[in-house]
């Protein structure tokens, strides 16, 4: 067997891999709206196929366990079919996902999150984690937010973000069959569209105000996801898949 | 799109959905041992592939929503890769799918577990939800007990169960490309073959006494999987494809 | 002292059966409505007197631990008079008491359940110990299903089962002041009473959809429990002692 | 039926009452080490048998629920047999009971605890629920120090308290049959008995400082439980149900 | 450096103490209602400065561990800008500290609460840790109880307590500049203003019956705050100081 | 009166400024190591401090609630004193407090944090209660990083942070009185000075993998303390205090 997903493997086959210590990577979803054109799973589907790419790229030295298919949406509740958990039990989840993997021997784990709604959760499981169990070294990552650089070659909306340029170009490398390229409408681009909190929320970034998306935008969309082609999105998954094979190799060997 | 997966749809296509009330199906697994031939997904795979056949004879009442990945396997523990939620957490993920689902306007979900370990955490999760939202009808449904019949059938080994002739005959059919048919070695297959307690466990049925699967078998597995083949698998999931579709159609009309 | 009662016992006492490790039982009840002729206690009754028994037979190799009055019952709230702990309350209770139990010494404990509600909480809690007291033995049965040939016996109605035939039976012999016969009353007793979809629900077994028995039954009764006479209640009633006594000794020798 | 116990009540009956309101009295005992001489189940019985004697003198205006008969005694844990909740689970409990009753119309509870040690806990319910069920009237009480004149009578030891001579008293009136006279023993009875920290506790009351009965008391026993008779007991008795039933008239003609 | 406010020392100074096992003050306060003559945080204000006294009295055998700015007080929820911790987050507050301070070494802490709702969440950790942390000595003590003698000699009102003689007086000498003395006026002063449940509850004291303040009076006071003068505040103050000076003095030599 | 502190306000105070809806600032710290320089209540005293200068600028806009001085910092408990929540404890404060708020009518509410380790639990309250309290709007802040300029304009060490250049010039303005200038030193300053995982940990920044402090500093300092002044300081508080009072006045006009 060549494949490096747990679920795939037997328990003799996950045993033989303890003592190498490979890293454990845990994809982690949103089930959301995104906008009239991208599908509810966007952000999981985009987080597994990362770690797909990653897990090739690393040579064995990077196992990828069970998925966490719904986040932490609250945010998004007010668009049909947007399922969230509490910040509770989602992170309820990540640490009875850590508590089962320590068990095992395994010692470094990192979580790949499609959705930005899930960071806060991540970090304060890692936090308590310091005390519960020292000796695991959990790392958790964004996926869009690593190519800074090359979103910006794209020249974005004003106002951009959430089943805007960035995530629909991912979408259309990585999963283009899902995509409704026909219903792709822009949503929110430019600030004078917000309403005035919105907009106070918007320009500020710190200190951080908590809106819903549908005060937002309302089509959940912001900035304009007609804007953008496979190859933008292709670029982009490149530049995080890059990173985070990167970081793995450097924990790898530290 | 034809698809009843709402991962794979759009808000607006859920949203169109919600007024003629189709029931939500929720996958349900474990990410577990099963022994040395078959994958840790083995119970989300078989719940995953019954829920699409079953919606798609279901004609469009029935939409598949997110899976469960992660089940409760404390059972399982000693056996590597075995992850698992506590009872409290599963309860709390079912309970906030559901809270969601409400929300949108949805009333009937059945939840189709492919693991048995789940079963009385699903309970507990229906008696609460009774009195916090009593106008959601929740259903939920184990595998491989709708076929009785069909199990009975192969005449399994006098004990039988986890790993064994039933779950390995449905892996057959239902995910071949995943059993190391050459791997596949029978575990406790004789009630003699028990250290005295489990024996008393496993025939007395009740009271009910829980034991952890190290003390049942050593390779993890009752039965004895190499005596099945496809086309018995094809023959039990048959049965409990048809005994979901049947209870979706009677309640759908009731 | 010859009790096999903890409550009746002094430390001292109980300290000195600790080395011979007798199996501690603990009646678990309900606290809801049994129609117009049984006491809201029945289920308590029933399993308070049935461990009364069966530790009578199992000369000091069982003693009784506090009861827990109160179980899971919500589908019963809508009648008067019904309490229910949540399910995570029951749980919560039953964990405590099987820790202060474990701190002393004992390990072997057998919750006796006259109610069926309770089942699925105490599923939950043994599963969720395997990992927390991986030293204890924990097991756990309700009444009347020990019994299934007797209750067979009595031919009962089409629908029967709460405050129906076989229930009031086992009150008729064990606490006949409490049972007001000239109040007994059939009440749903055949699944054309049913309304549609509690026919649905109770024609599947499997799926289970978990309905409040106001839906199910006007006075709160499933069968005719007029048709019983304490000779019935007799018969099952022995059946159950004789059941969990012969459990009790394999286990013990085992 | 002239019963006032709700639990030997049926639906139909406890339905009738809730439109006069009457107060509802729940009986919480501890199930703890009581000396060489009483039973574990000391605070239940006496809290038990107390609401039996106020609910013939309330005559009618008074009914009597489940009990709780575990509380609150992690201080008693070294001593074998004692069973504790935490003080998170008896109010789990507690609050519980209440939301039963207040969902079927009673509006007045009365919790009689026969242990100290569950005061707190039920002081943080009512507390809590002021929020959540404002229209609920909660009201609890102790027993011996309702009788404080009649406990000084007894001309006590110095130190006296647990297992001595007030809670002996009361039960040779109340449960005769369930005293090992024989057995009974004196405790600490003098201060200067006490290692220097537990001095420092009972000598200055307040600030209060916990400690473990096991560092107070060899035996368990604080006072000199053979310096009492059955008319002391009595004494006690009386003048707790007189204070509880004045109570219980004031409120419910207020 | 000279002071005893943890605060103000860094990390280093706190570990040169540990050794000698100082005893740790947490001021406990409460963030509520007090008449239109008191502050908000008269509970914290009073707590944080007896401490100070109090350490200043000790000789750096204690010192002052952060504050607990609000505590537990439904009861004051209906009158404008009062601020409550559920039991449940107090206790876990507390609690969270004292796990901190045992982590350290610390084994002898008192808190000292300005406000009386505290004193059951307070009982309710202590309880609690006897099984979790069996070799920490927690003590707490409320305030103003511990004057009795001084109180009654300012021969207060009928109805006294809260935002009335006492409390009022202890802020005219520990933060008179928070005082608005014009604004001064009495609340409940008698029993015949209270409405007959209040009157109930109060006459009685046990059985207890908690009732929250709005119900109990107009403008949030018990008693006649005119009345006192500073000079009657400083003689309960220092009574005070001086009862849990003594109490730390005895502690710290048993 | 023309104070901001709601602690030294009175209820009918407090009540009249509800109907204008002014903004509460909640002022939220840790307890915890500051190097051998810094005291351990560093971070709730620059929250208070830049919490009344923002308020006086607000001109009455703005009213400053209780503080929260214990924070999230687990990271820091290897050293002494360090006193810590649990990220569910401190967001359960954090909830109780805008709970109170919310009920007396405020609507509008900013957690001022002087310690980056609250961050994260301070969204997902923001997140969850986006379902409970929709009409709450909740900001937060933290300090130092609105000052980047400011802080960039010090030339740090290539390592700074904690402890380090930003935060002691900070304190040198805000409280000179209790830095201990001549115990401040250098903690880990550059790269090659951490341990390789601490270095992997320092060089990605994404993905982001937690450590204890006591992995990344000897002396819990990052930075070099010493090269900074209180001029350093008070330009960064005033960049600090200009933003927040900006931010408020949009939102306040929005």
């Amino acid at each position: 067997m060549t494949t490096h997903r747990m679920g795939e493997m037997t328990t003799l086959e996950i045993a033989d891999t303890v003592p190498s210590q490979p890293i454990v990577l845990l994809p982690a979803g949103a089930f959301e709206q995104h906008g009239p054109g991208l599908p509810m799973a966007t952000d999981l589907i985009r987080a597994e196929r990362v770690c797909a790419q990653v897990a090739d790229l690393a040579g064995g030295r990077a196992l990828i366990g069970p998925s966490i298919p719904v986040g932490v949406s609250p945010h998004h509740l007010a668009f049909a079919g947007t399922m969230s958990l509490s910040t509770t039990t989602f992170a309820a989840v990540v640490r009875d996902y850590l508590l089962s993997l320590h068990r095992h021997g395994f010692r470094r784990v990192l979580v790949v999150t499609g959705h930005g709604g899930n960071n806060a959760a991540l970090t304060t499981v890692a936090q308590d984690l310091l005390v519960e169990l020292p000796d695991l070294e959990l790392a958790w990552t964004p996926l869009t937010t690593l190519a800074r650089t090359e979103v910006a070659a794209l020249d974005p909306s004003e106002v951009h973000g959430h089943s805007g340029e960035a995530e629909t170009a991912q979408m259309l490398t990585l999963a283009p069959e899902l995509v409704r390229t026909d219903l792709l409408e822009p949503g929110t681009t430019t600030l004078d569209q917000f309403d005035p909190v919105s907009r106070v929320a918007r320009t500020h970034g710190q200190p951080t105000l908590t809106l819903p998306y549908d005060r937002l935008s309302k089509n959940g969309v912001l900035g304009d996801p007609r804007r953008v082609t496979p190859e933008d999105g292709e670029a982009i998954v490149q530049a995080i898949v890059q990173r985070i094979t990167t970081f793995i190799q450097d924990w790898d060997t530290a």
